[in-house]
C-alpha cells in the first residue's frame, strides 16, 4: 500500500508564490494549510529565502515531520540537474534552486517545471486521470501547455501560446501569430479595451459582457477561441492527445469557452484525432499540488 | 551480450513494398538480401498474401532458421492491437495485420507504423543515435515525422505535413496552408511544372535546375524551405528536439536542402531551443532495418 506522506509544496509564479502543507500518496494529495504571497522580486537568491520562510512556518504548522520539499517554478528549468536555467520574468539564469533551497532548509528537495507540475496532477489526480496522451493547458497571463505522452508527462516544452496561428499581431516573444497574443487572459482584456477604449479588470470582465451580448467583447472572444482552436489543431496534428484539458483563470469562463471551442475545432479539423475538450479539476492549485506529487515521487524513487 | 537474431522484414509502401533478410541485434542490424516489388493493389489481404510470399522467398535465402516477422505499413496504426486502422492511399480500414499475417507464415509478427520505424533505425544505429528528444522527417511523396520524446520513439502521429503554416495553399488532407502542400518532393516537382509548363521527372530535377541557377526553380525551392522551417519552428516551440534528421528522397539533395533550411530556421526562431539539422543515414531502408528492430525488440520483449 502507498505510504502517506507530509512534504511541504512550492509554486513560484511571476506574481504570486503559493506554498501549502500537504498529505498523501504518490496517487493522490491534499493541501493541508495553505499560504499565498507576491513572489520576492530581485534574483532567485530573494526567491529562495522566501522559500525558506515559506518552509519555516509551515513547518511549525504540522502536526508530522516533513519528509521533503516539492518546489517549482517558470521558465526553462532542467529538473534532472535541479537548476532554473532561465526566466526572463523573475531574472534567473542557470539557478541551483535544489543545492541552494537544500543548504537553506536542510529538507530534501525535489524541482520542477509548474506548467508541468500541474499537469501530473491533473494526471494523477485531476481532470486528465487514467489517459495516456492528453495536452494540459493553464490559460492565465500566458498559455503554456503539459505534454502527457505515452503515460507521462513529458520535459517537452510544450509552448503552446507560442506557436504561430497566422492572425499576424506581433507578441512579446518576438515572433508574430502566437496564440497568447489573442488568447491569453491578459491579450482578451487588453484587446478589449484596445478595441473600445473602456478600462477591464481581467478576461472574466469580457466574459460577462459576452454573456450580456457585448459585440466587441463577443468579437474579441470569438479572435481567441479562433487562435486557441488553431493552436489545439497542430497539437493534435503532431500528438493526437485523446483530450485538451484547459486550466487557469481563462477556465473559469466553462461552457463559454469550451462551447465555441469545440465548434471550432469541429470546423477546422479534417483527418486529425479530435480530441475531447475538459475542463481541469484542480484550479489554480495545481502547480503546487504537483509539486507535491514530484516531492513523494522523489521519495518513493518513482 | 545482445543476442544475434535472423528476422525478415518487410515495409510496405504506398507505391512500393522493400522485404529484406535482416541480421543483428536490438542496437544493429544489417540487411543481407533485399527484395523490391511494387505494392499489392486490391485490399489488405492482397497485401498479406504479399508480404507471405516475400517472407518464403527470404527464409529460402536464409542459412539460418528465421525467429520472427517485422512488418510496418503506414497509415494509421494501432501498434499494441497489431492493427492497420487506416490507410487512404491503400484502402484499408480496421485490418488484423499481425492475425492474418502470423496465420499466413507461421512466424510471430512484429507490427508498426513505417516513419516510427525508421526513426527508430535511425535512432539505433543512425543519425538520431545518442539523442534523447529529436524528431526523424522522412521527405518524399508526402511528409512525417517520428517523435522520439525522452528517449523513445512515441506512438504519437507527428503528422508535421499537416502543420498549418500559413501560406494559404490548399492540400489534399481537406486543410490548407500544409507543409507538405509545398515541401514534400511531389509538391515541388508539381509547383515547378505549374510554374514553367516544364515537365519534370521530380524533385531532383528541380534540384538540379537550382543549382545550375535556374529562376523559377529557386522560387519554388525557397517557399519549399520556407514551409518546411516553419513546420521545424512549431516543432520546436512544442517539443524542443535536440536535432531534426531529415530523411526521404527530398534529403538526397544534401546541402542545398540544409542550408538554406538553417539559415531561415536561425531568422524564424526567436526563444525556441534552436534544433541542429542533420540528414538521415538509413535512407530509404530505414522503414525496412526499423521493422527488423520491431521483430527483435519484440523477441527479446523489449
Amino acid at each position: 500500500m502507498a505510504r502517506t506522506r507530509h512534504v511541504i509544496a512550492v509554486d513560484v509564479g511571476g506574481t504570486e508564490t503559493k506554498a501549502a502543507l500537504v498529505t498523501g500518496t504518490s496517487q493522490e494529495v491534499q493541501a493541508v494549510k495553505q499560504q499565498r504571497c507576491s513572489t520576492a522580486r530581485g534574483d532567485a537568491d530573494a526567491v529562495v529565502d522566501q522559500v525558506a520562510s515559506l518552509v519555516d512556518e509551515l513547518r511549525a504548522a504540522s502536526e508530522h515531520p516533513i519528509d521533503a520539499i516539492g518546489l517549482v517554478v517558470p521558465g526553462i528549468v532542467d529538473e534532472i540537474e535541479g537548476i532554473g536555467v532561465y526566466s526572463a520574468n523573475l531574472g534567473w539564469q542557470d539557478y541551483p534552486f535544489v543545492r541552494t533551497t537544500e543548504e537553506r532548509t536542510g529538507y530534501r528537495t525535489a524541482f520542477g517545471h509548474d506548467v508541468r507540475a500541474g499537469g501530473l496532477a491533473e494526471h494523477r489526480m485531476g481532470n486528465a486521470r487514467g489517459l495516456e496522451n492528453a495536452v494540459i493547458i493553464p490559460i492565465g497571463t500566458g498559455i503554456a501547455g503539459a505534454l502527457l505522452i505515452d503515460g507521462r508527462v513529458r520535459s517537452a516544452p510544450g509552448e503552446i501560446g507560442h506557436v504561430d496561428v497566422g492572425h499576424g499581431d506581433p507578441c512579446g516573444c518576438g515572433q508574430t501569430g502566437c496564440v497568447e497574443a489573442r488568447a491569453s487572459s491578459a491579450a482578451i482584456a487588453r484587446r478589449f479595451t484596445e478595441r473600445t477604449g473602456k478600462p477591464v479588470r481581467g478576461a472574466a470582465d469580457v466574459a460577462a459582457l459576452v454573456r450580456a451580448g457585448d459585440a466587441d467583447a463577443g468579437a474579441v472572444w470569438h479572435e481567441a477561441v479562433d487562435a486557441l482552436a488553431r493552436g489545439i489543431l497542430l497539437v493534435a496534428a503532431l500528438l493526437g492527445p485523446e483530450a485538451v484539458v484547459l486550466g487557469g483563470g481563462l477556465a473559469l469562463a466553462g461552457d463559454l469557452l469550451t462551447e465555441p471551442l469545440r465548434d471550432r475545432l469541429d470546423g477546422l479539423i479534417t483527418f486529425q484525432r479530435k480530441p475531447d475538450l475538459r475542463l481541469a479539476a484542480l484550479g489554480d492549485e495545481a502547480g503546487c499540488l504537483g509539486a507535491a506529487l514530484l516531492a513523494i515521487d522523489m521519495l518513493e524513487e518513482r
